[in-house]
Parts: C-alpha cells; sequence; structure tokens
C-alpha cells in the first residue's frame, strides 16, 4: 500500500554565481526524480529513512531517535521533511503514525537540488495519503520554506523546478520566469565525485568581486549576455549555439575561480568526446558538470567522462514536475 | 675574431589575442636570449647557421644552397637575415664575405620572439663588423621591415623588445610606450612542446567575435579593465595581484576558445606548485605558458611543469636590449 510520489531533480544551464549579484540563470529539471514513499504507520511515531544515505531515524513528538547512520547527518537531512509532514497532518486535524522512505536516482548533495526534490515529493506523498487538498502552489510554497531550514535562505529555483518541472529563468529581483521551451535538451552529468562547499565556492567569488570590482562587472554584464543570447538559442532549438555558449559561460566560471582540477578533467574529456559544450554546473570546485551534446554522441560522452574518473549519467529536459506515482 | 651580438626574447605578460581588436598588452623582455655571432668570409658569400634549428645555407649573388637541413625552412629562416645583412653590407660600401652563427637560448617558434631577437642581434654584430654605425632607433627600424618578410606584417612589438628591452604597454593605435618597472619579475616558462599554428588560433578568436559580438567586446573590456589593474598593481610591486590578474587574463583567453589541454596540464602543475598566477602566453593552442612566482618557489615551479610533461625554464625581466657581447 501506500502513496509513491517523484519530483524532479534539477540542472543549473547558465548563470550560477553571478546569479547571486543580480544577473539571470537558466534553470531545468531533468528527468532524474527523487522518489518518495509514504505508508500508514501503526504507533504515532514518524519514521524517514533515506536509502541512498543509509540513514534512517524515528521521530515521536519531540523525541529523536536515530536507527542507523550518523545521528547529526540524519537529523540535519530530514528535519524538513518532519517540519512539512506535521504541516500535512496538522491540515489533516489527527495525529498519524507514518513512515517515509527516500529514493534518489542523483547525487545528493551534488548542487543537482535532491534536497528540495525530497520536500516536493514528501508533501505531495503525505498529502495524497490523508486526503490533504493542496494546490501546486501550495506545495512550491511548502517546499521554499523547508528549504530555508536547510540553507538558511532559498532563491526558490529549486522548490520551483521540483514543483512545476521545465525550464525557467531566474533573476534575483524579478524572480523566476517560466520558459516555454519544447525543444529537447540531451545533457551527460558528470560527477566528480569531489565533495565541496557552496559556501566555501561563493566565497571565493565575493572576495573577487570584492577585490577586483570593475573587471568583476564586466564578466558579470559578459554572462548576462551569455545568458540572453542562450535564450535565444534555445528558442530556435540552435543546439550548437547552446553549447558553445556554456563553454564561454564555464570560462567565466573558471575565471573566478569555482572550477577545478577535478571539474576540468571531466569538462575535457566531455568536449574530446564531441560534446556541444560543457561546464560546471552549481557551485563548482568539485560537485557535477554538464555536457550537451547531439543524440548519438551521448554514450560515447557519458563513458569519455567515466573513463576520466567521473561517474556519469545522460538525463535530458522534463516538463513533468512533482507527480504522483502509485496510489 | 668576430663579433657576438645578443638579444633578448619576449612574453606577454597580459592582453595577446584581444590587442589585435585594439586593446592593451603587456610585453616584457626576458633574460634569456638569441646570440649572434659574425665572422668574416674569404670568399664573397654569405654562409648562415642554425645550431638550434640544425639549419645551414650559403647565399651567393642570387643563389641559395642548403648545407644542411630542410631548403624550404631554411630559406625561410634565413631570408630576413640576408636582407638586413645585404642592407648593411651596401652601407659599408664595399663587397665582403660573411660567417653568420645563430645560438637561441629559448625555443624558437613558441611564441617567444626569437625570429626578432636574431635579426636585431644580426644587425647589431654585422654593423659592428664592418664599423657601419647604427642608432638603436636604425636597429629597430630595420628589424621591423626584416620582420615584415617573416609575418607578413608586424606590429613593432618584438622588435621593441629585442631592441629596446624592458617592459613596454603596446597598443594598436598609440603604439609602444616603454613603462619605467624598476620591480623584478620572477618567472617560470613552460614549453608545451605542441606545435601550433598562429594564423589558426587567431582565427579561433575571430570567429567567436563574428559570432558573438556582444559578448566578445565584453570579454576585451574585462582585458583592458585587467591591464590596467595589472599595471597599477606593476608599479605598487604587488606580484600577488598581477599572479591573480593573469589567471584571470588566462580565463578569457580559454574563453575564446585559444588553450588547450597541453597548456592546462602545464598550467595547473604550477598553480599547484605554488604560482602567483599562470596564463598562457602568445597564440595559445600549444606553445609556451608562463608562471609567476615568489623567488623561493621558483625550482619547484620549474619542476612541476617538467614533471606535466613540459620543458621549462626561469627567466626574469631584463632592461637590456639588443648588446655587443663579444668585439
Amino acid at each position: 500500500m501506500g502513496v509513491v510520489a517523484s519530483a524532479p531533480a534539477k540542472v543549473i544551464l547558465f548563470g550560477e554565481h553571478f546569479v547571486v549579484y543580480g544577473e539571470p540563470a537558466i534553470v531545468l529539471a531533468m528527468d532524474r526524480r527523487v522518489y518518495v514513499k509514504v505508508e500508514n504507520q501503526e504507533d504515532n511515531t514518524l519514521h524517514v529513512r533515506s536509502t541512498n544515505l543509509n540513514l534512517a531515524a524515528c521521530f515521536e513528538k519531540n523525541r529523536f531517535r536515530i536507527e542507523q547512520g550518523d545521528p547529526k547527518e540524519a537529523r540535519l537531512r530530514f528535519e524538513p521533511v518532519r517540519q512539512v509532514v506535521e504541516r500535512i497532518i496538522e491540515e489533516h486535524g489527527a495525529s498519524v503514525g507514518l513512515n517515509v522512505e527516500i529514493n534518489s536516482t542523483v547525487p545528493v548533495g551534488a548542487g543537482l537540488g535532491s534536497s528540495a526534490a525530497v520536500i516536493a515529493a514528501t508533501i505531495v506523498a503525505v498529502s495524497t495519503l490523508l486526503n490533504v487538498k493542496l494546490h501546486k502552489e501550495d506545495v512550491f510554497r511548502l517546499t521554499c520554506e523547508a528549504e530555508k531550514v536547510v540553507h538558511g535562505a532559498s532563491s526558490g529555483v529549486d522548490p520551483a523546478i521540483a514543483t512545476f518541472g521545465g525550464i525557467i529563468l531566474f533573476q534575483m529581483d524579478t524572480g523566476f520566469k517560466p520558459l516555454d521551451l519544447r525543444m529537447d535538451i540531451p545533457l551527460v552529468i558528470g560527477d566528480t565525485g569531489v565533495e565541496r562547499s557552496t559556501k566555501a565556492q561563493v566565497e571565493k567569488v565575493k572576495s573577487i568581486m570584492e577585490k577586483y570590482p570593475q573587471i568583476a562587472q564586466l564578466m558579470m554584464n559578459t554572462v548576462r549576455e551569455i545568458v540572453l543570447r542562450a535564450m535565444d538559442a534555445l528558442k530556435e532549438n540552435d543546439l550548437e549555439t547552446v553549447g558553445s555558449l556554456m563553454n564561454v559561460n564555464h570560462a567565466l566560471l573558471y575565471g573566478v575561480g569555482v572550477s577545478d582540477e577535478s571539474l576540468e578533467w571531466l569538462i575535457n574529456a566531455a568536449r574530446k568526446a564531441g560534446a556541444l559544450g560543457a561546464k560546471l554546473t552549481g557551485a563548482g570546485g568539485g560537485g557535477c558538470m554538464i555536457a550537451l551534446s547531439n543524440e548519438e554522441k551521448l554514450d560515447r560522452i557519458s563513458e569519455a567522462i567515466q573513463n576520466a574518473g567521473g561517474r556519469s549519467f545522460k538525463a535530458r529536459k522534463t516538463d513533468e514536475g512533482v507527480r504522483i506515482e502509485q496510489n
């Protein structure tokens, strides 16, 4: 029995880091999803398990009990889940016991938005099980609130992608705008396996911005122009131009110091294997890269990334946001 | 007997490629020189030999005779030498036979300005041997003219460095301006050993300029700002800032497609070994890179470049232009 819901992970196609300073970014939902299964539980407790992270814990009123893995990590990862579950139980009216099982098909903590996807899928699975009616806008809002618990702040990008899917243009002051693009965007994602701190990478960029404000401003203007040009190319279904603009965007990220050897290695392998373009995605300094490719070269690029020491998988844009898989 | 003259090779510290589009560049003379030995010869012929290139040939009036190596290459390399020698013999008044021996302590054809250094040193050695009085301005002018034979056109940068030494700011429309900088600039030069075509690299940049004019313009503006900021840092003897600006300049060159795996490999090795900054120098796509370093890390960086598969040598700015070594 139980309900299974899923939500898509995200990749940043253009504009990471510079987005913090007000420049636009293009972000897409990919057809790699996080699955959350929710079942009723006899006792009045909340059990949460993440199969990927080998973590399991039980929340019972104000008590937290670790069942598998590191207690500190479990608490950090599961706290937003607990929070949204409690909100929905409140709406439901009567207290219930629940068993939540999380299964991610993307690397966790690699800048691919898996935490927002977990939350959105949990909200939809639990509300469906308990017959609490929620609009997608409610799911988005609740996901944003829970994301703030994890990250301190949320631009709303990850929750928007997890909830609505598709591809969006995001800008700090104007928020996000869904782009109605019917084209396919075939990608290979490469995970360096190198753990990075988003905060440290953001600090690196900040120090360049402070030390060389004029130079940094011109680089930001360049990225803005790249994003605008990329929007046109996406509308015209011109993958080749999108790819070459990804390369230029990557050079600017490299210029503000957020690429590293592990990323360059995979990016270079992807380009040599025939990628139309390749860049880091997310915070950089390790983490993930993406390569854009024609259909026929996807496998070759995926293999090249693996031969260069990364883990890789193919992905493409999906217009499917959070959804029920099984009820 | 005979006369030996020498002239310095050059490195571009900032601004290559973008200089073609009117942006400024900073170029310096390094203490690696090309040596030219000239002796009288009994018969009325001109013998030219390059020990580095394993080339030797004889010019006798309108006849060319190969003595060692590829005839086509010898003709190409030695033609400007023949030309300046004839000009000086004309000034001298009576025909003489000469033996010219060229010895370069920098890689030839690697973008380090060895051809201009060969010409400038030849002019000074021959004019000294034949008692033809020339001012440095004459040497510069004759070197420029001969460079045009080799490269079709000459910005005058390589002849200026070979003749006058030191460090110059160069800009297409305003020409070159010597910078009176007393600071030391300790460098490690790394040669990828990968042959490149300057023309092909220039074409790569041109195609980006044509396809993405707005983006390219912003990148050029960024490089201009980097050069201006670097001038200040050089005046303030702030090597650390010069180094980090070299890194940003390199990122923009990477962005217009003129870096390659062989360069990235050496640049990365130099940075990991503690370089303050590293970038390609010259046309890119192979060729040479430079790393700026504090005194104590020069050896470590040089070694790291060699371990990464490059040939490396230490170099520093020299204020000594073309000069007589032995008379």
